[in-house]
């Protein structure tokens, strides 16, 4: 029980609480009483609590009462929008582009993107989400702030075919001036906004680009169904076949939303030579009264993992990814009618492992015996980007089924501890890197010129 | 500002906070920067927070950045069903009824159902719900809990026919016995379980006993499209026809679900002698991926009123009624193909005064000019049924619309004070009333020979 004098100690012992596990075939269980150690950043052993007793450490954290997840990833959002929450509410998909959001993005400054990046990012840290994906503008400020905020996150600078050849330019110099930055917790994408904003022409070259600089492209496509008809109409081809003619879909390309993918898409999507993903964002499908969801199931027949996403707060309203977690098993029951279908233990395979690959973190063998690097999982050789969830709370006891606990009773508040890289960013509820009053108050003081829309500018326009 | 040497102390001043109001329309605003006055359990006085200053109170809360609502009302609920949160996952109606549900609740002791009420009060008293509709069994203990912590019920004792007239009787009994119990916290009403359960002579004996002793009816109907569709095909009627004929909807019916109401029903309840409600619960209804939800804009066409419910927690999964509030404006939205359907201002309507008024709540004038008594209104005269929530949290930040941050981005957890005629039952989230840890162990304890289904036995059958 004593440690050996030469062992030198680990950074971070986490200890007494249950562990969320894959097995060899990727099945969620759970390993009750157990210990976590980190050395380095990285997970170097899962075992019973008893065995580390007298462990030097660093830190070390008793987490009696609490269950330990991989930190949630948010597979899609644009995180600075956080700033225009509940400013277009209640709108079709057109009138909140057109008429609200498009018209107020012509405002931003870079110093409104960092500040809405660094409350997206208390936001998160706070809900237990330890890595995102994000697809905004100004991103130079959003990695400042993930570098500063100690989280981990996939950047893309968007852009439109309307800002010509400078706007897929400034893609790619951002793509490759913060690739692997902060320590490696930052990946980038080269990041078209859609196939209705970029021309087929700038698809291909994005394609080109991805492959000639080994960069993944991060877009939206067939967002609802309405884009697919409008496609199918203006130039015959749904927008997953634009994806696959301009070369997209050889490239590794996380597909934002997909409810408009249709059956003939699913062969491209099943062939496609990258490495593809699509990420899910249900709850503003609904709010849009969009006819659609995600296909989730079709796409798990066709072995395309869908990662879970919140989309941007200003339609989505939040960044909770544990109500997206729920929402995508509540919705997709529904939508297929099947009340045994993404039960919650298939939930937590789409927060998990799921989602780190659909951000291109899934590690290098891609599976858990042996893997190296990658998060979504808590084991050996993995980033030690995990949280401690507290299910003492009245809501979430008794505990019959862990799963359905987490999935379906559990709330993004349980979140007690987030940590990235064996680094704690939030400990019992307290922030450690980010000052959120002090972002509140000078985002309330920038508000009245981000969103003044008497100039008649928009960023861009929306027709599907 | 010095208070007159007459005047005796309020009981309870709140100062600082935003108050929701309701004007003489029913619409929802905000007062900000706002002082609430109370004494003897009732609201005395909303005015500004300066005109309240050096005011002698017996307890003073300073509630800057929160938001002061009507307490939330959960509508229909099986409150001591959280001891079985989690045990019946993923499963069809029937079987979740017949194999697990009812198996089990034929274990079911009156400790089982104090222990589970406890815990369903404190979940509860947390995600600032003040009142609830309670329609289980072993009654009496849950009339003891709501007693002694301090929320607001309208209990019931419910019946299945396969009881015999026994049955009828104790539920009746129940009724008088606790009607205005606990200082009038406890209203009551009759609770045959459902058509499918209960027979045209028990429900046409209950409508007689309802008009006998002035009491309302509280049961299941019209819950799904199947029972609709058996209902016809055994009776030649639909349910709500059954309630109809049996004289039921002549009494004041609050009936749960009604996702199988179809447009035939809609002018029997529009002409409907006694004051009809609904309630709806929209997470069980997409867990269990039952094809429709409850038609709110057809009920609100006919001046029905829809309150907001969670159904018991182990279908739910939790009584987040911050959680059925949001879920209902999306899948309304969603349903109706409509995006500008069920704003965030027509949710929080039926979150307050249609939430009170479906459990017979709603105020002797059952308006808001002039009501006396009634909850789901911070007004003078309205019980002072009231939570403090805050609003200073990244997730909640920054606010454009007051309305859309409740709906769309606040969660229960940031419900920081429960108020219940005028007595705080949470304070910064210390529950006063309600030892969780104690309720958790002795459950914990019991819980072996509740979820025992070796016996072969159930309740009830379920068979639409």
């Amino acid at each position: 029980m004593t440690p050996a004098a030469t062992e030198s100690p680990a950074d971070l012992v986490i200890t007494g609480c249950a562990v969320l596990t894959h097995d060899d075939r990727e099945r969620i269980g759970f390993a009750q009483d157990s210990a976590i150690v980190v050395r380095g950043g990285v997970v170097e052993e899962v075992t019973g609590a008893g065995a580390v007793a007298g462990r030097a450490a660093g830190e070390w954290i008793d987490a009696r009462g609490q269950v330990a997840l991989p930190g949630l990833i948010n597979c899609h959002t644009h995180a600075p929008m956080v700033a225009l929450r509940g400013l277009a509410e209640d709108l079709p998909t057109e009138e909140w582009f057109n008429d609200v959001i498009w018209p107020v993005e012509s405002n931003l400054t870079a110093r409104d993107v960092e500040l809405g990046a660094l409350l997206a990012c208390a936001e998160m840290i706070r809900g237990g989400v330890t890595c995102f994906a994000d697809h905004y503008f100004a991103m130079d400020e959003v990695a400042a702030v993930v570098a500063g905020c100690g989280m981990r996150a996939l950047l893309e600078e968007a852009f439109f075919s309307s800002q010509g050849a400078e706007g897929r330019e400034r893609s790619l110099a951002f793509a490759l001036r913060h690739r692997g930055a902060a320590d490696g917790r930052i990946t980038t994408a080269l990041a078209p906004h859609a196939p209705y904003t970029v021309d087929d022409t700038d698809l291909a070259a994005t394609a080109r680009l991805a492959h000639e600089h080994g960069l993944p492209v991060h877009l939206h496509a067939a967002e609802n169904r309405d884009q697919t008809e409008a496609s199918l109409a203006r130039h015959g081809v749904t927008p997953i076949e634009v994806l696959h003619r301009t070369g997209v879909l050889d490239t590794d390309v996380l597909i934002a939303h997909g409810t408009g993918i249709v059956e003939s898409d699913l062969p491209l999507l099943e062939r496609a030579d990258g490495r593809t993903a699509v990420a899910t964002a249900p709850r503003g499908y609904l709010k849009f009264a969009w006819p659609h969801t995600t296909p989730v199931r079709a796409l798990r027949d066709i072995g395309v993992p869908v990662g879970l996403a919140t989309d941007g707060a200003a339609s989505n309203n939040s960044l909770d990814v544990w109500e997206s977690m729920a929402l995508t098993s509540l919705i997709q029951k529904s939508t297929e009618g099947d009340p045994r279908w993404l039960t919650s233990r298939q939930a937590l395979h789409h927060a998990t492992l799921q989602s780190a690959r659909a951000v291109g973190l899934g590690g290098s063998a891609d599976g858990i015996g042996g893997s190296v690097g990658g998060i979504g999982s808590i084991a050996p050789g993995r980033r030690a980007d995990l949280v401690l969830v507290d299910l003492t709370g009245p809501h979430t006891q008794p505990v019959h089924d862990l799963a359905a606990t987490l999935v379906h009773s559990a709330r993004a508040a349980d979140v007690r501890t987030t940590i990235v890289d064996g680094r704690v960013l939030m400990r019992d509820r307290e922030l450690l890197t980010i000052d959120v009053p002090e972002v509140v108050r000078e985002l309330g003081e920038r508000l009245p010129a981000l969103v003044d829309r008497s100039h008649g500018r928009r960023i861009q326009e929306y027709g599907t």
